[in-house]
């Protein structure tokens, strides 16, 4: 993991920081939405993560003592630094559940602590949540294109430096089945998977022998890269031979790896001469610049694959490769705040609030999230956030509360959750979701609205602006 | 930094480690190249960034407590967890200079070690140089486009997690004057920048106070956040307001920020009425969802915007998001190795090498890069890698040897460079390149050849599979 410290922020913060502190203000209480304006990929639904890497991150968070001395170098008020040298975060959380589906506008985590500490939190908490969001929400496309062959995470050598450390986490949790990543399988108990490169093969005078010295020492574990020299040609009668070998001893081949050529036709050509050869449980695994939309395609061409690797698409959310997540001023100092725009879409939300997602009585969601007032209950009817003429009824759903405190006055009030039972809840959610959320082209639009005494003080306090 | 351990690594490198030790090949000897098939953004040249980077992380690998436990959970043979144990990388690297530029095909890094320690630093090396050799070619751009306005990363929020700590120092090292990213400044001594939120102004009941309260405080670093509410009916009048306050105290506003609307026009409307208020000497920097083309087209307009602060684009790479670097084995077991493919394109180069660039008289680069057997001095004539037909005589040029020993047995053979050191040779490395590479659309593309001992070599290789 990434030492985090304090000084993993933007310098603004400490310099508005500064003034709050010099200025008497310090214990002036805030909340901050955490949320997103538009859907990555063009998709129709977001998975949330990052959480419990954020939590972890936040519990830990100090300045340390080469962030005290670069303070005093850059020449912030002793006064402050003395402040900051016990800076702890001591504020609330509340937080969507990690792996829960995300919308655009709604609120995703509520930050309530004095504006110092809700400040100088910010930029970690954008880092961590908006980046993890967008991998977990491209691993999840991925997962839908692919059904139930096994995906395998391969990125962490186009991942943006330990971004990608964080991205197989992220992946996992989005519906990837394992990665070739060994320090987050250490870290994140995630399982490894991993083959043999192209330098293995070349390494030996001839493929055979290198195939044959590796089907040798793993037995049990043996997917050999047929594409070394030429595939149909070389490298697949090698492993058809080998795999016979095998057979002698007792084990099987596990399976081959193709990794460039038409992937249709190969991985077809393929299983057809290794079922003519009796080998009909050797599987195929292919990899090469996959990302859902080739996945999708391999799959309608009934191409014969049973494992799918993906490397650069998925660690680095292409062609995305951020998700706009902001983090924007809700209440201070006793009142709700607004940040106006001349576009209404930017227009924030007033007031500490709560989320409610709306199910019928199957259990199934029905596209409506309906962000309210934090003391209501519940929501009957909901509007749309910029149309004032759109609204929708709710009184029929069942409503189920989105945001939960997870940490009160910086204390943890849940144990940590391991990263398979959070990609456990992601999967059950997005069975509640119906399917035209989860097409890649022109998906459903799950509404998200704002309920009646929401949008009544946010119109007053617009309103009390244009005076 | 990130705390890199040996099991930073994909699981095959050590799949095939386990078999080249149980096969008693420890021992072997390996030269991998480490090189880039297609410049980024479509762009005429990459600078190389990550180096220091990748060297220190080199100079500290190794397996720690928790690696060992978990090579031991996922069953890997004793003798090899107790080689491993004792794993140091104790290799030579000969590399480019960091901050060069880079162009595709010819090697930039060419490790030569023990095959399993080759193989194990793989996936380390494409993780650090791919990312941060992304993102200083991104930031180049951006200071082409940009003159000499001044550049800020203000990028950590959209970062990929982690990633944009490095991003800061590639940034810098490819132009950027200096960053928001407290933590990469602390560490890298990269100059920090910070102005305001607008949760800051929306903290106080009115825009005014806010400004004031900020102004009294940081009167020598003073930029002032205008759109909060309305820029020209609000913000602006406000500034003015303040600025001319600050007069009066004896203090300069050193600037505004527009963060939002059409800010060819805005910077235009604010300028005018700074100046016609006396305040000429007040910067106006802006900042919203730039990159290169969004900047050049500004200064195209003649914006009079003095500050460019960028994030997104710039530390994600978009839309790349990710250099194509490749690590391919040249050398084994004393013999040259090769991969051969149906695209000619993929076809790797043999041999332990050098590179060559081509200089006028006047030490202008002309746009020729040669690769050569490691033991040739010079190359009078150099070939298209794969059209045998093309050829470029280089007689008249001087040739510069590009790859330089900078780790031998493991141990550095020079001190670190700073990063500041990096960006001054990276910018005088630019200023050689002739300007029709350095364009956005369709830039002349800088030549890449082999000299013609090694074609010879190669293509003796090629005739040996092809039998």
């Amino acid at each position: 993991m990434f030492n985090y410290t304090a000084s993993y922020t933007d310098k603004y913060q400490l310099t508005m920081s500064q003034v709050y502190f010099l200025k008497g203000q310090k214990e002036t209480k805030a909340v901050f939405d955490y949320f997103f304006r538009k859907l990555p990929f063009n998709g129709g639904y977001a998975i949330f993560a990052g959480l419990e890497d954020f939590l972890l991150a936040l519990d830990n968070l100090q300045f340390d003592e080469k962030d005290i001395v670069y303070l005093r170098e850059l020449g912030y008020h002793p006064d402050f630094i003395r402040y900051l040298e016990k800076f702890r975060f001591r504020g609330n959380v509340y937080s969507s559940v990690e792996g829960d589906l995300l919308f655009p506008v709604r609120p995703v985590i509520q930050i309530e602590a004095n504006i110092i500490e809700a400040q100088i939190i910010e930029t970690l908490l954008l880092n961590i949540l908006n980046f993890q969001t967008l991998i977990a929400t491209k691993a999840s496309r991925m997962r839908q294109a692919a059904g139930d062959r096994y995906l395998i995470d391969f990125g962490l050598r186009r991942a943006q430096g330990p971004g990608g450390y964080y991205a197989s986490r992220a992946a996992f949790i989005g519906g990837f089945d394992s990665t070739s990543n060994m320090r987050a399988g250490r870290d994140y108990n995630i399982p490894v998977s991993g083959t043999m490169a192209h330098s293995f093969i070349e390494s030996y005078d001839d493929e055979l022998s290198a195939f044959n010295h590796f089907a040798d020492i793993q037995p049990n574990d043996c997917v050999l890269v047929v594409d070394t020299y030429d595939t149909l040609k070389s490298g697949l009668p090698n492993a058809i031979a080998v795999a016979k070998k095998m057979e002698d001893n007792g084990v099987r081949l596990n399976g081959i790896r193709l990794d460039s050529g038409d992937l249709a036709y190969l991985s077809k050509e393929c299983r057809r001469r290794l079922n003519e050869a009796g080998l009909h449980y050797v599987k195929i695994a292919v990899s090469n610049q996959l990302d859902e939309y080739i996945i999708k395609s391999l799959v309608g061409q009934q191409a014969p694959i049973d494992v799918f690797g993906v490397g650069t698409s998925l660690v680095t959310g292409q062609p995305d490769a951020a998700l706009d997540g902001v983090y924007k001023l809700a209440w201070a100092n006793g009142k709700p705040r607004i940040k106006l725009s001349e576009n209404v879409g930017k227009i924030t939300l007033p007031h500490k609030k709560q989320v409610f997602r709306c199910a019928d009585n199957d259990g199934k969601f029905v596209g409506a999230d309906v962000v309210t007032m934090a003391g209501e209950n519940s929501a009957d009817v909901m509007h749309h956030p910029m149309y004032p003429l759109k609204s929708l009824s709710l009184a029929k759903y069942d409503k189920e509360p989105l945001l939960h405190k997870v940490i009160e006055n910086g204390l943890r009030l849940n144990n940590p959750k391991t990263v398979a039972e959070i990609a456990k809840y992601s999967r059950n959610r997005l069975e509640k979701l119906p399917e035209e959320y989860k097409r890649f082209d022109y998906p459903h639009i799950y509404k998200i609205g704002i309920s009646t005494q929401l949008q009544i003080e946010r119109d007053k306090l617009i309103n009390e602006f244009k005076k």
